[in-house]
């Protein structure tokens, strides 16, 4: 995957670049479980690919719907308020699971909200979110449904058409384990008529650029895009999809389970409403007396091994392992072993092995 | 350079990043000619990078002036109109030079120009604009000089510091061969106070959230960035620097002539005003009677050779070769035999071998 991008590089106005938007955009269609939606393929981190929306489909004095429940849900707040638009939210505490029916009150309460925007995975406190009931709520108040998946797709169920989405962002680094560098937005009917009405100024992520480049008869990018990274992501979607999209998600389900089965087995607790349903990212609260800040910290000097640290509220109380992408089950041991030595080190009492030996117990099962 | 790309990716939030950040910062500030600027370093394409500077330093209403001479000023002149921005313009015909009078006049006339939108080199036909007057003028007007030089920088002499840049955007894959994605702007102490003053909308492109993160202890990008183009980027600054700054110009102005002179020892005549200041790219008259598109299409089928078409006004008519980057004397030789043997093909009379031996003549001078 990384050598694809050492490759000689495609010229993106010449022969065999369409080719390779075909594949991207075909693959990513399979991936966010569309037939309808356009795929447009933004040059940019996942948060250009989220600004998109914004620009794409509203107009200033807009008002938008945001349910805060963590960091990634008060980035959409700033971003919407960035554009100057009127921003209504409902409030629940990190680590919540936003709840249909406290949208559904807010978009009663505040008729004129044209969008409602929504994070999967909420990275920060290890909770997905329940998008299919949110998403219903929100078209029934006549709202967009705009969706970041940057860190999700891939790694849980989606399903852009069945759950009646208008909008879902991803990015090529997380569940596809691509490079950094390209956006990939799904954009169904409402939103393209959204688009055509909305007035904020936008340029480089002006959707309707991207859909009249990507109407050629080969599909090209309006702007020279990060060539290499789409080669990686080329070559990443085809492992990816090789097996089929069940499959890869069965085994984010089991490298998750693993992972948080084990941290069980060392007597900690999870973080995070409904927290068997992240597959993409576990979140733990650190044991009483210890800094969630040090583990972290301690797992990088002494083995190397990269977890990220408690976020806003959650800081030195959580600590947060990540396990999708290309990570294997040896990967996964490797990481509990790690913990198990880290906590001892740092006066935890530890059964060692426990860890690892729970997380065997779920690679050991027979597989469907 | 590209197997840059393929090693393992530096984690943009851990050790080893920052210090990636600072090499390509210091060694970009070298490039631009600054020790005041700052460059911070945008995932997207050249388009994003510009974006960003009309973001950064206006307001709605504000008025902006473009010398319009080309296909990329009429681009500064959309991406403006896209932000509600009043544009001012002068009109040259395609190929003409930018006047620095008939700006100075314009900006006399419209005494409210905040803002001059520049393109160093008018890629569309080969023209290279003067800068260093340019930005006088602007700076004398009292406006903000913001400058395109995506297709220039490191091909043809830019000094920031020197000429009273505020702004200049460049990207990652034109004289310094990198990878696309990556754009980097030069942000002056003018543009930093407009950029406080400017109330158009931005989020992802917001310079002042670039800043904070580039003042942490370890310097970070606020977004996760194409780190892959990163790092081939990185190789790429220091392969371009090794011999030095006006040792990589000299290369690009020898390899310039030799294409110049072999094309005019075909009997062709070169487009564009100042022809022989464009280190990057020549524009070509086609021979009467054969179409330019032609010429750029049997170039390819024939020879695998790729040169570029006229655009807008000039499609048809003229025919482009660039020659920055890596590109070697060998390349050029080859690029006009090829020229030579299509040139015959399409019934043009052309004497066998001129072209080569007016370029090995360049290529055979003592090198200073």
């Amino acid at each position: 995957m990384l050598l694809a991008q050492a490759g000689p590089l495609v010229y993106h106005r010449g022969p065999g670049f369409g080719d390779l938007m075909r594949r991207l955009t075909d693959g990513l269609r399979t991936l966010y479980r569309t037939e309808r939606a356009d795929v447009l393929l933004l040059t940019s981190s996942g948060t250009g690919g989220l600004e998109s929306a914004i620009q794409n489909c509203f107009s200033p004095g807009d008002e938008v719907l945001v349910p805060l429940a963590g960091f990634f849900a008060e980035r959409w707040k700033r971003l919407a308020e960035a554009y100057g638009l009127v921003v209504r939210w409902t409030e629940q505490p990190w680590g919540a699971r936003v709840d249909p029916r406290l949208v559904a009150d807010a978009l009663a309460a505040h008729p004129r909200v044209a969008g409602v925007l929504l994070t999967q995975s909420e990275t920060s406190t290890g909770v997905i979110h329940p998008i299919e009931p949110l998403a219903r709520a929100a078209r029934e108040a006549g709202a967009l449904v705009i969706v970041d998946v940057v860190s999700s797709l891939g790694a849980v169920p989606f399903a852009f058409d069945d759950w009646g989405i208008d909008v879902a962002v991803g990015g090529s680094q997380k569940a596809l384990s691509a490079s950094p560098g390209i956006a990939f937005v799904a954009v169904g009917e409402r939103a393209w008529a959204a688009a055509e009405r909305a007035r904020l100024p936008r340029f480089y992520f002006d959707w309707r650029t991207y859909r009249t480049f990507a109407a050629l008869p080969d599909p090209e990018n309006p702007w020279t895009p990060a060539i290499s990274v789409l080669q990686g992501l080329d070559r990443a979607l085809e492992l990816y999809l090789a097996d089929g999209v069940e499959a890869a998600l069965a085994r984010h389900e089991r490298l998750s389970r693993a992972v948080k089965d084990g941290v069980r087995a060392l007597g900690l607790d999870l973080f995070g409403e409904g927290e068997a349903d992240n597959w993409t990212v576990t979140a733990i609260r650190a044991p009483e007396g210890i800094d969630a800040d040090t583990i972290a910290a301690r797992m990088r000097e002494d083995f190397g091994c990269v977890i990220a640290p408690g976020q806003g509220p959650l800081k030195g109380t959580v600590f947060r392992i990540g396990h999708f992408g290309y990570v294997s089950e040896l990967d996964i041991v490797q990481g509990l072993a790690a913990l198990e030595m880290t906590l001892e080190r740092l006066g935890h009492p530890v059964k060692r092995g426990a860890a690892v030996a729970a997380a065997e117990a779920v690679f050991g099962e027979p597989r469907a």
